[in-house]
């Protein structure tokens, strides 16, 4: 990983996701915290969420709940955390940029802990550098799709739109955002051919949007799925940046992850989370939960060896 | 505004709600914060929930969800806090009526911040004094129909009963109480007349009951909607004084007030948040959110010229 | 209580549950609150939930919601605090079995204020020396079937493999357990004549589960059950030790507990209740309310005279 | 008690100060809480203070700092609380003042777990009527000395100023004074044969103060003691409605406190905890030390017969 | 101000400092906050201060501790916040320059409410552009001389470093630091005719450094006063990004600031506060009062017109 | 390390003390996590404590407050934590006794990250079977000297008198104690052969109890330090099970300790660290201060070779 590495903090400064670092011969999934936290407009602290994600993980069975895998045979190789760079965001997306595209090269199937949303812009170009007809999954209630936020480019609130602008991304698709603005709107209808929105408020997105979605995805060769914490109801994940009511259930998250990941999907990014704000640390376990899940999804359709937890 | 304008604290104190203040020209919405929090008798520290609720609805956007109304356009006008009279609720209740009587005769449409819920006594005086046939529709997990509590006759648990003791109020109708006492059961049985309890435990209520409801205030000429935020389950809206489980969820309770709030509403209020339970604000910018959705849909009913976000 | 008594703190130290303790004839309902916390792996303070329920009880409505009855007519005996033994498991669940034996032995309909879930040990082999073909109801997020947890064979990780291996229970139900590891399952499926498994994840329970329960729980005599907080999905019981996402919401706890509780059941017992983590108390508040529900159910099965609350 | 026995909530509700509630008989101290909370400008909370104050006592050790006495042999009777009556300060202080004056007459020491420091009002007033010559020694970051405040005249910014007007009082001391406005400076300067202002900022007072306030109450025959703990420097004392930086350390309160507590001391308040800002319940923990070293101070004074613990 | 008004929020969006808005006129004094939050390594959250310091003032008391000065007749301009870059650390540090050489070059005397350390940056370059021989004091439990940390050359680990770097300040002075490093303490003997360190732990800093402080800064022609609040013991300022024990206490803060300031202090900055961990918000009062009796001490050496308290 | 081995949880699931753990071969130090929480009576959480220390160490700077050392070139080995079982504190302490003994076989200066004080059981243990005539050196509120508490032998308030009864302890001297029960002065005064109480309350113990200290320890060949965070007040460190007003400050302590510590001074406890009332983790800061003070004044009396920073 030549220079990747030198942006890696040392792993034994972290306790592993899960409680334990599999080799990575043994499994293909990597995980990477990134602990972002350099343009938030409101509140701050999702520098501490990969440490506060693993530590969570530590207390979370290992019996997959949508198909009863057990994961401990397969497990996540742990790299610990990139370092960004203090106060400097130019450098820092392009430390995850050059983390992400090593990780890909080498064939990784990548679980990003950030850190705030603008990450994305550097993992995603990587990504969108490695993959041909590459696609981005926003599950959001936000659309991130201003071009200037109190004067600058690269933030929280504009990191879709940077993507949209500086990649070659083949399609943009938000599920579940519900908070936009009217200059997002009129971008988004503007962009309609690359970007598809499925805007819904409660508690339940109805079924059968995934049709519709699979559409959209249909012509992608890659998929970057990146989860802001946010589009689930601060009832269930009140430990976020800006806690926007009126938002999905885990249940419906997982169901529609379910039958949206397949063996396109390359990396997942889980943003925004804010511990200090997490009281009970009710989203950080939601979040180890999400992972696993999502990882479960993915052997399945990788039809890697697998054992089984029966009940 | 005259006397009433001696009871208001400088607007300049307080952030205005949305972080923008409308002239009252090109807005019908007027915002008052009511930090009136002396008669609680488990928790304390509704006072701050004014300051609270405007803090969080600057991070909001201004898309409505139920109709997609850009409420940038509009806005409102926010005056600012009205001032308590420490210790004495007499006094401090007269002040209410004496400010929220001064905007109904301007023509203004209201939206109180509050606040302990007796304050709803204050401002529905006022109110009826206004209006022929006025009605009050509460959405609360409690009734406050108690004669007396702990010896006052004005407080939380007694306030709807000293506004039917008190006013021509036409109508009282309950949505959403689940928590009653024997004492208070009994009375609304007596005044079945003028009261109407649609009692849910859960979080859905049906949504049939809104031609029954619609029956009930047929006859009114004007309409106040009370929330206490306690109504709500608590895993939405925990920062309230006595949480109360087994409540409507959020989704609900918009889909409810859409479909009967008409030109009729003229005051809103909602109380009982109580921030430093409120942790990581969920309550507040619940709060925010519903204010936003119910001045959409009365933009809607009073036939305002308006844009729309179009998604 | 001879012996039993030794072990219980004097009720004047703790004020009783709903604020009142009724006298033992009138009322077929004992509380007793055991502030088990020993043997906690990740966090602990649970022996302070007893006075945390009892504390928000006391600001809880007496009409039930299930039925409408008036809990205040019959209300509870409490009787405050079994004393544990700082860092001696074996001997706190000795004075618990003692205690609860003698409640028993008097007759008593018994809920028990956790404390730790280890304590079920204590209490079922009571209940298990009194009642032929005893049965236990479990609602957890987890089995706690695990043989042995660091080292040790008495915590909350085993304590129902505990049971099931030093009583004669006849039948062990778990319902709403969603987070298992590999060594549960396959000694669940081992011993699958006895311990029958209703795993779910998402918020609500088939109600068709019931029929298969009922048949499970046909030939018992008598039932226990306890109540792990954590069968409930986290907004709406964040303070406990581990919370699980994706847990049932309380709606569909009280209306399983509804269909399934009869004058078979004797005890109760809810916990893993952590107070330091349960912000706004909506925990507790929920356990309070889950109590007088199941009282209800109770006071309609056992046909004892009551009045209702008429709405 | 007669009429006062009415306003008192009934002692088995309260968890004792200390932990045990000792007969009347064997002690003259008698505790009594008086959780109001109904005149706060900036924060509210205070009512759930005597509720802290006790549950913090009982993990106190018995021998005093200051005299090294057993207060195990002594102890407190505690009687619980007054009951307030929501949102009505006057008959609130009127409750106060009728129970305060029953166990005066009865020749109680008095110890009052507050409460805002409204409180006083009614207890000082009670005070005035029994002794001749009263006095009342504050220990305050404030002089409480407005005449008015947001329109009223009983709240915890005036009260002190309206026991000067209302009472017989023949001294008023302030010790520890620090954060005054004009009108109160200028209003001290005024009555300065009644008032003595003692104003420090720091850690420590001189405790040549002594003698000057020694000669302040040489003519007073009966004495008041008022601990506001914002006197405390916020460091020690949290826990209170407005933290005034700069405050003095309980090392020095105390040593104050044993070189004036005579046995003209019949009443002593300690008030404004706030709990709910209370982390780590550090300043209900002092104020119970307090309380103990009082009542130490006082039994030496009183020459009760005691044991002393050795070492 | 021209083109520093672009980057001043509008001031109705905030609360006054002490809650009133002076004229320029009549008051030599400008608040203006800057909410930088872009380089923490550790916690975040400063960007709430300003906020939090206002709102904690307006419940402070006018008269002045170290001369008695009634500061309601002087008062401040409050100018609301400046509008930070999210993620652009330079940009930001830019737009603080302008807007403080603006200020400066109309004369005023300048409190700035932090935000993190780094803002000191963009400050003190318009402090040193305006005035001859300018000098900086620092109060700060370390010495922020990194050369680069993390990677980046802007931070708050080595913020006086670039001062000292980029320009002609002619003397440095630490007062109070404590946690140092080798890396440090190694720049900092190397530049020793620059640079003093006055090196203290414990709650003292002996008085009598204050004569060779003043030799030291005795050819300086103007001085800026950096007060990170981390110099202050936890006990009394828990709020901050880093606490250190064993700090000095705010008494001795304030008795060294008031003897060392006179007519050449021209700004004064309050950094690293953070609410999130700041309970009870003792740390934002203490900032205030910090802020009033520094402002006192320049009215006395300012020789301006004004009233005393008189106690 | 054998047997020791198996009891101690591996490495790379714990961030080392200050954020490297250097080679066993060129550091005297070994870190050692005990979690032991089990015993508690009134709060618990303790188990969460040496996670804390070590986190907070890590922003910790290097160079010595007392002695000026660069800690960076010496270091500690962190060997993680030892597995406490759950519910036995029989088996945790044994665990703790053998791979405390095992470290000082091979020659540790040891520094023990609690957990319950109820550990110096187990290390004392072990200490009294290597050396000859070992004395404890105790810095507690409170002298933990009880015959039982609650019923049982072994918690956190009998501890001190376990080890009296079951070593051979030459000496134990209690230093700051201020806390005590009539039992416990009895005893102590029994044995005061063996005990010695250096009872005070207040900020500073006068430091000329040194020379009597001195004397009582003349004869003993090992010291072990025990140090319960409770010693010190509750303003500088609130994050404790019980925290007792009225203790020292920290510079006291080091004070003290710089004047105690000598080359036969092998093992260093920190117990009663409770971090979920630990607010802005002020305690645990303090503590990872305390043991880099303890370290430096042990490099000085060990005369290893070290660099100093030089200011
Ligand atoms: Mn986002
Ligand atoms: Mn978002
Ligand atoms: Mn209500
Ligand atoms: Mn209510
Ligand atoms: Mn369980
Ligand atoms: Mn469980
Ligand atoms: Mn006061
Ligand atoms: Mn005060
Ligand atoms: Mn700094
Ligand atoms: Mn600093
Ligand atoms: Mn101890
Ligand atoms: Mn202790």
């Amino acid at each position: 990983m030549a220079e990747a590495g030198l942006y890696i903090s040392p792993l034994e400064d972290y306790s592993a996701f899960l409680g334990f670092n599999r080799d990575r011969k043994k499994t293909p999934f990597t995980i990477i915290g990134i602990p972002l936290d350099i343009s938030s407009s409101y509140r701050s602290g999702c520098s501490l969420a990969p440490q506060s994600i693993r530590n969570t993980s530590r207390s979370i069975e290992l019996c997959s709940f949508v198909n009863n895998i057990n994961l401990e045979d397969i497990g996540f190789e742990d790299l610990g955390n990139i370092i960004m760079a203090p106060g400097d965001i130019i450098t820092s997306l392009k430390r995850i940029e050059i983390v992400i595209e090593s990780l890909l090269n080498e064939g990784r199937r990548i679980f990003i802990l950030g850190g705030e949303h603008t990450l994305t812009y550097g993992s995603f170009k990587a990504f969108a550098k490695i993959f041909k007809n590459p696609c981005l999954l926003v599950f959001d209630a936000h659309l991130d799709l201003r071009d200037e936020y109190l004067g600058t480019k690269f933030n929280h609130a504009t990191v879709i739109r940077r993507i949209i602008d500086d990649t070659n991304v083949l399609k943009v698709i938000f599920i579940g955002s519900r908070a936009i603005s009217m200059e997002e709107s009129s971008y988004a209808l503007e962009k309609n051919d690359k970007v598809s929105i499925y805007r819904f408020w409660g508690s339940r997105i109805p079924i059968d949007i995934i049709d519709r979605v699979r559409e959209d995805i249909s012509r992608c060769d890659a998929i970057y799925i990146s989860i802001d914490m946010d589009v689930i109801d601060p009832a269930y994940a009140p430990g976020v940046q800006t806690p926007e009511p009126l938002g999905i259930d885990p249940q419906n998250l997982l169901q529609i992850l379910s039958r949206l990941i397949d063996t396109r999907t390359w990396v997942t990014d889980i943003v925004e989370i804010t511990p200090v704000y997490d009281h009970s640390e009710t989203t950080s376990f939601l979040a180890s939960r999400i992972i696993i899940e999502i990882a479960s999804i993915l052997i399945e359709s990788l039809n890697i060896e697998k054992s089984y937890c029966k009940i």
